[in-house]
């Protein structure tokens, strides 16, 4: 899922050690806890990489690729459709809980078990025993998902080797508890700037001070009601948030400058440019000096009407929810191929020291992607 | 006068080499020249501290103390009044206007003549060339006056020899272009705390944003209309301004905190504990969570009443203006001693590159000072 700022930073990269091989025969949940074993923080998941690219391979069924410590396996049936099952072997640092622990109530616990290996256990398991399945498949593992973007291995997969990754609709097993969640909200983060005139603070009258200026943003920003558009049949929920906000050049001076950082999350179904569009707007009458775009994401439509996606969806059952948060599903959907993000883990566990998924949650994913693939 | 944030880190403390000696037959404005020539960056002040105590212990009359490079010289008459000469010897860092340069026009260049070594040289030749004022003095000079307050040598003497400063009136010859400047406002700097709860900015309505909270307090700010109280016939000119903001955690996180810093500038009717319940009082809707004093000077009252100040107005003439900014002038209102601003420098030249003062003004200065402690 989404790095989250809030982790702490990454270990520097270790010495890679060979990772033992992996047991693809076991079962999604029992391959989970060999997955969780094998850490791989970001930046460190060569062994993890190696160990899934030897147990790929050694299926003989699939043609393997390899860019750095992603790796990309892919029927080729020459079915009418492809579709692509992604996701990220990388983790959140350790926090203490490795090796995983499967409790008496069929609970297991670990780095990774909920965000994300659970999910890549699926992917394994329905590469290890769908061996023809109704759709060619391919499926992706990548590194770095859990840090800037730059790093991104499925960005780097998109740049560099895009046919690998070419397909009608893909489906992203990031941690949404069994449910599956369409599309997903763009985000764009801009600068307000607010003039001033720098004065000492003891003959204020001589300047213009730039953090009153900002007055109005925030009034409008605290005024602000956000859309909730329905598309294809999903509510999306946007909100428009000041993140961050910076004025003042020492205690005894009228600041000359106040930047004011706003977050707009904006539903699919609008572009990068109306989006930038739309903030301008809100700003219009604020006073501000310049706008300046710091980040800026495409949301990703659902995409639920492909065939694909829909025989996905009645395949494992359920109604879709929106995706608010930005993930790696738009990626996907910049390349033209519809997403979902559709995988066992908890996404309220992720990135927690009590990181844990439910054995049977594991198993029950595993079974609906089979069904999926494997229907006449 | 009051150290700028804007000037430059002093330079590190040099190893002191012995100044030479200083020569008080020389008029102001020459003395002023000697001076500048001994350089006195804050910190450094150990060579000029040496000359001058060196001088003043040559002309006999004096009885000279010194704490650090702190120098106290004080006349010993038993007159009915005493009053208190006093200045600071440090500068802020040379930008290359040292040794100091006369023009034509009788204009002398370089740094601290303006801020304060012409009010230094009016000192020093007070001190020689009156032997037997009218009035017992006490000569003040004292270290860093330009740094942080904790530096201050008037502050370490009003701390730990406070008997040395014993006086009914005193002078301070900051500059102020040859007017005199009475008391001085009052400084508050006070932190609002605006509350918050965390929440990712995809999911925007589970959290509560603390920046958005901050537009009540920005908007009163901006409506404030700041007091100009007459004081003894002198009209101060009050300020609120906020001089910082701080608020953001990471750029898709919902603020949990903002801190908006006030600096409140006001007129010396009111005492510090008046002065922060009106910030509190001005704020008190606004949802702010807490007040954080983050410091606080009082002002100074003109004590323009005091026959000795009376006599003083008379001998420089002209009327007395409102001190805006906070000077050391408060230093002595607290220990209960009236005090102004007068002196020769041109207070928008201090701490600039081109710094200067008309010789003229120099002496002009020093003859208002002896008319006013000669007179019979």
């Amino acid at each position: 899922m989404e790095s989250s700022p809030l982790a702490p930073a990454p270990a520097p990269a270790a010495v890679p050690v060979p990772a033992p091989a992996l047991d693809l025969t076991a079962d999604a949940a029992a391959l989970t806890a060999q997955l969780v074993d094998i850490p791989s923080v970001s930046g460190t998941e060569q062994p993890l990489a190696d160990a899934v690219a030897g147990a790929l391979r050694g299926l003989g069924h699939l043609r393997v690729d390899r860019l750095g410590n992603c790796v990309v396996a892919r029927t080729r049936l020459g079915r009418a459709e492809r579709v692509v099952l992604a996701g990220h072997l990388d983790t959140v640092p350790i926090a203490g809980n490795v090796p995983s622990r499967l409790d008496e109530q069929g609970m297991l616990w670990g780095c990774g078990t909920s965000d994300m290996k659970s999910g890549v256990a699926v992917q394994l398991r329905i590469a290890a025993t769908v061996p023809e399945p109704n759709r060619d498949i391919t499926f992706v593992f990548y590194d770095n998902e859990e840090v800037e973007a730059e790093k991104n291995g499925l960005r780097r997969l998109a740049a560099e080797r895009s046919e690998w990754l070419a397909g009608d609709f893909a489906v992203v097993l990031e941690p949404s508890s069994g449910e599956v969640e369409g599309g997903c909200q763009g985000t764009l983060r801009m600068l307000l700037h607010l003039p001033g005139t720098r004065a000492h603070s003891a003959r204020s009258w001589m300047g213009e001070n730039a953090i009153h200026a900002a007055a109005p943003v925030l009034a409008r920003l605290a005024a602000y009601r956000p859309r909730r558009p329905v598309i294809d049949g999903l509510e999306y929920r946007e909100g428009l948030n000041a993140v961050r906000i910076e004025g003042g050049v020492a205690g005894n001076v009228i600041p000359d400058a106040c930047v004011v950082t706003v977050n707009y999350r904006y539903a699919p179904d609008l572009d990068e440019e109306r989006a930038a569009r739309h903030v301008r707007e809100v700003f219009a009458d604020c006073g501000v000096a310049g706008f300046t775009v710091d980040d800026s994401s495409p949301g990703a439509l659902p995409g639920l009407g492909h065939p694909a996606a829909r025989a996905f969806m009645a395949a494992v059952g359920g109604r879709a929810r929106p995706k608010f948060g930005w993930t790696d599903v738009a990626r996907f959907s910049a390349l033209g191929i519809p997403a979902v993000n559709y995988g066992p883990g908890d996404p309220d566990l992720a990135h927690k020291r009590d990181e844990r998924v439910a054995a049977a949650t594991v198993r029950h994913c595993e079974e609906r992607l089979r069904a999926w693939l494997t229907a006449p």
